[in-house]
Order: structure tokens, then sequence, then C-alpha cells
């Protein structure tokens, strides 16, 4: 398969693993990458000498390309870049900055960008900003998101009526037959993130895994809208937070309770309760970890008969 | 055309138009039948005599099926029900609230029941009540939503994988692109509420129909969760919500601002400052007020050209 996003990583598939922090380091990345599909390493949880050595590592373990997903808010931004710049990485994606500070920088050294946007708006930012491709996130995804709460199904289309640039959806995306929906709704690749938390190689807990399986429909929450909003699981955590709220409590509480690392507490050190669980509803959809190279051969294989399965409608 | 829908309902093409309170009447719903999908007048907002008036305008302006949909909240609901035996409608879609208490008693009548819901738990507990079919409405849809806030692209394959009979999709879908992803993800036909809101033959006020066309990515909300969770566009009578909210306001409050009759203000009086304006989230994909028909129409070679496309895609 030849497409816009193929073409632009050199992958096989248009699919594209989220680099989450405290989930996504080499060995999934690699896994995803040899699959035929794009291993990201998320950069946001590192320390610049563990992205290093992931980096390093991960190179090892894949001839395939693979890439590094930053957040710009980043407390050492600089010395990030300069690794990605020193190691050679030839794929970066930014999130939850401004992409304009920092992609002509990246390209100049060879290296594609691609941005993630949580609306049309900054879809166009993006693009002003020079990117290679913007990813759109929907309010289904896990973890930090926007303000807006577009969903997937209308965003994915608002943002293909705009941009020129090549298109990858995200949120709740983690099948097949998601892909292909996404796919017939204007997205050029898809980028799912929750699918492969609960893969053999993430480097979440195993709690954290086993516990993205039994989440179900209802399960998870975009919460903490005052702050940056974060769609959590539902977790003793999580109720404390709502019992703030139900309190009327102001900011300065909200960010007391939250404290310090809580989302590695939970996704990385498996604490169900304390921790904080970044996930997307199509948790709800997760039943089984798996290897990722099987996910990728399962979500390719579900594709085309779905996509079969569509071509047999008639009017 | 033949599958689940199409045939349940006997109509040509697996789409529906929501019966929306203010919004369907029978000009409406007979112009989506005669186009070959299928009408809903939406008794929500009709005394019982008003009702039976566009039942009885409904049936002479086409011999194709159409129904009405109630919310089983409604204050006069034996009445309704009456009306509906006594006028030989032969097709009914139920929300909010109990499908346990009149399922039965309808199919006895001789008519099909579909019933709205927000989860998959409300989905099968809809099934086990005996309707012939579900809609589930997903995060984004226009007006009242559930509290899970599960989005269309996650709540139609999670209602999918445990639902065995027909399942009709609804939230976000308002193009031909739009109902092969829905397809894609598991659904046997869809409802579309938001894009027939601006159709020549609604009954919409042409300020509100206005609206609709200019309200973009961004531009609703769901509010009021408190009390019934419901997706507003965001003009001054949301804002004054809103003011609630950051002055901590209660439900007390929250009642009395929003006190009687401001759906019908907006939405068929043409206030659009101090009505409330309930619409979807694929308004921002809706540029052109249209007759129904041509929307079907436009939605049927769209899905066509999409499916071709999608046919293409080779790995």
């Amino acid at each position: 398969m030849q497409n816009k996003i193929t073409k632009l990583f050199k992958i096989k598939y248009p699919v594209i693993q989220g680099g989450m922090i405290w989930v996504s380091g080499y060995k999934l990345a690699s896994a995803v990458s040899n699959a035929g599909g794009l291993g990201l390493i998320g950069a946001g949880s590192m320390y610049p000498d563990v992205l290093s050595e992931h980096i390093q590592k991960c190179k090892k373990a894949t001839d395939k390309p693979f890439g590094v997903n930053i957040p710009l808010f980043y407390p050492d931004l600089e010395e990030i870049l300069k690794i990605i710049v020193d190691e050679k990485v030839r794929i970066v994606f930014t999130s939850a900055g401004n992409p304009k500070l920092y992609t002509s920088f990246l390209q100049g050294k060879g290296i594609k960008v691609a941005h993630v946007v949580s609306s049309v708006k900054f879809a166009l930012k993006a693009q002003d900003a020079g990117v290679d491709a913007v990813v759109a996130e929907g309010f289904e995804a896990g973890g930090h998101n926007g303000k807006e709460e577009t969903t997937s199904f209308t965003l994915i289309p608002m943002v293909k009526e705009k941009l020129k640039i090549p298109l990858i959806a995200a949120g709740g995306i983690g099948t097949g037959r998601g892909m292909l929906a996404a796919m017939a709704l204007g997205a050029d690749g898809v980028q799912m993130g929750s699918r492969f938390v609960a893969s053999e190689e993430s480097s979440a807990h195993v709690n954290f895994k086993k516990k993205v399986v039994e989440t179900e429909d209802g399960g998870t929450d975009l919460t903490l809208k005052e702050l940056i909003p974060v769609r959590l699981i539902k977790n003793e955590f999580y109720h404390r937070i709502q019992a703030l709220y139900d309190q009327k409590a102001g900011v300065e509480e909200m960010i007391e309770l939250l404290g310090r690392a809580r989302a590695k507490l939970g996704m990385f050190e498996g604490d169900l309760e304390e921790g904080e669980l970044e996930i997307g509803q199509v948790a709800g959809l997760i039943h089984q970890i798996k290897p990722a190279g099987t996910i990728i051969k399962e979500i390719i294989s579900e594709f085309i008969s779905a996509q079969k399965e569509m071509g047999e409608v008639e009017f």
C-alpha cells in the first residue's frame, strides 16, 4: 500500500503507535516498526539520558523507520532536541505546544515532523507552521486532550475539509474496522495509543495492562478540565477528584490532590487505586494483551475483511 | 439494497431522519420517506391533537413507511400511544425512558419498535425488552444525551459486539462518508438529526437553520449534566449557564435559569440569544440548507464514491 502516510514515513502500513508516557519505550516502538507500522518512543516521561538509551536500543532492535514523540512543554526540551539530532532520529511527533517553535529547525536536520492537535483551528496552525502531517485527536482519546471536546467522528472530516497536508486520525481507534472508518472519514493514516498499552512489549505495568482489558463502556472520563483535560480510568484517585468537584473545590485543591508522579505511580508502577491511569474509550474494545506484531497483523486483516464487507453493500 | 434495517422498516436506504422536537413535522418526515429514507415525526414537542394532525398529513404526503419518535417521559403518554394505534402508525422510535413499559403493547398492535440508548448497558436492556432495533447515540449528538459520554466511534463497535438485533448508529453522522464509517464500525443503518434540521422541510426557524450552517468545530457543548445532559450551541443562553457553573451555583439555580419553553423559543421561534439551540457536533460539516430529498440523494452518492475509494486501498 502506498499512500501519503506510508510514503512520508517509508512504512508498510499507515498505522502509527502513539508515543505515550511510561508506556512507549524502545521495545514497543521497535516491535511496531518491525511489523510494518510506525513505532514511536514516548520522550515525555524520560530523562534525557534514558531517551538516548532507548533511541540507541531501538536502532539496534529494528532497521525500519521509527520516531520519537515530544510534548513541547518538556522541561529539558533543548537537551532532548539535541539528542534527537545527534542520534539521527528521522521522525518526530510533537504535541501540547506551539509547532512554530521547532518545526523548521527539525526539518532542517532532515527530520519529518507531525504535530498532534484537537481542533480544526490548531490543525491549520500546525499546517501554517510547516509540519509534514497533522494528527487530529478526538475527545475519546486517552490522556491529555483538547478543550473543544470534538469527537473523532466529526473532527476527522472537519479537519479533512480544510487541511492540505496528510492527516492522521487518533482517538477511539484500536481495530481494523476503526482504521477503515477513520479512512472513510478522510484520514490518510491512524494513530493508536490505548491498543498498544495492552501489548506485551509496552512498558506499562502488568496491573495497568490488565485494568485496560477489564475497562468497559463508561469506564473512563475526561476530567481536570480546569487544569489540562485528561481522560482517566474511573479508579479511586479519579473518584477523589470528583469528590472535590462535588465539594465545589478550587483549582488549588485539585493541584494539591494531583500532586506529583501520579501517572508514573499508576501506569508504570501499577498502583491502580492511587495512580493516574490514562486510557481512551476504546479500552472497551480491548480484550486481550497481545504481542504488538500480532496487533498490527490483526488490524490489517480486519481492515481487509471490513473493506470487503463494505464493498458488498449495494444500492 | 437489502439489509436488516431496510427489511425491518421496508425502506430503500438505511437512513433514518431523527424525530427531533420542534423540527420534525410531517413535511420533513414525508420528504425523507419519499426520498427512500425513513422519516420520523417528533412527538416530543406536540400536543396530542397536533400529533394527530401531523400523522394524518404525513399519510397524505407519502405512501412510503414513516414513523413517530416518542420520548417516554412525555406527560400525555397514554393519549399519544392511543393516537399512534388509532392512526395505524407502523413504526415507533422511543427514547428517554424504560423500553419495557410499552414495547410489547406496541408490537401487539403490529408496530415495529426501536429504542434510543447511549451505552452498551442500555442497549442490552432494550434488547431484553424485546425491541426490534436499537439506536446507539454517541456523545457528539445534539440535544439530550447520556451520562457515559461514549462517542460514536467507540459506542458503535462496543454495542455491535454484544447486540444480536439490528443496530442503528446516531451521533456525528451527516454525510455519506459518515454513513460508510458507521457501517464499517458495525451499524446496520444510521440516524441523522442535525443534518435534517438544516433542510428546507424542517420546521426549525430559519434563524436556527442558518445558525446551524454557521456553527463550526467547538461551537457546541454538552452541558447541564446535573439535570439531563444536553448538547447546545454556545449562545448567550449557554454562556449564562456557564456563568452559573463558574459561580459554583446549585441545581436549583440551573433549573430557574432554564425556565420553560427555552427549546421552543430557540429552535421554533428563532430567538438565537435566549433560546436553547440543540444541535450535534456534526453541524461543523453542514454548510447549506437543502431540500431533504437532495440531502438523501447526496448521502447515498457520497457513500458510493467513498465505498469505491476505500475499495481501492490495497495492502
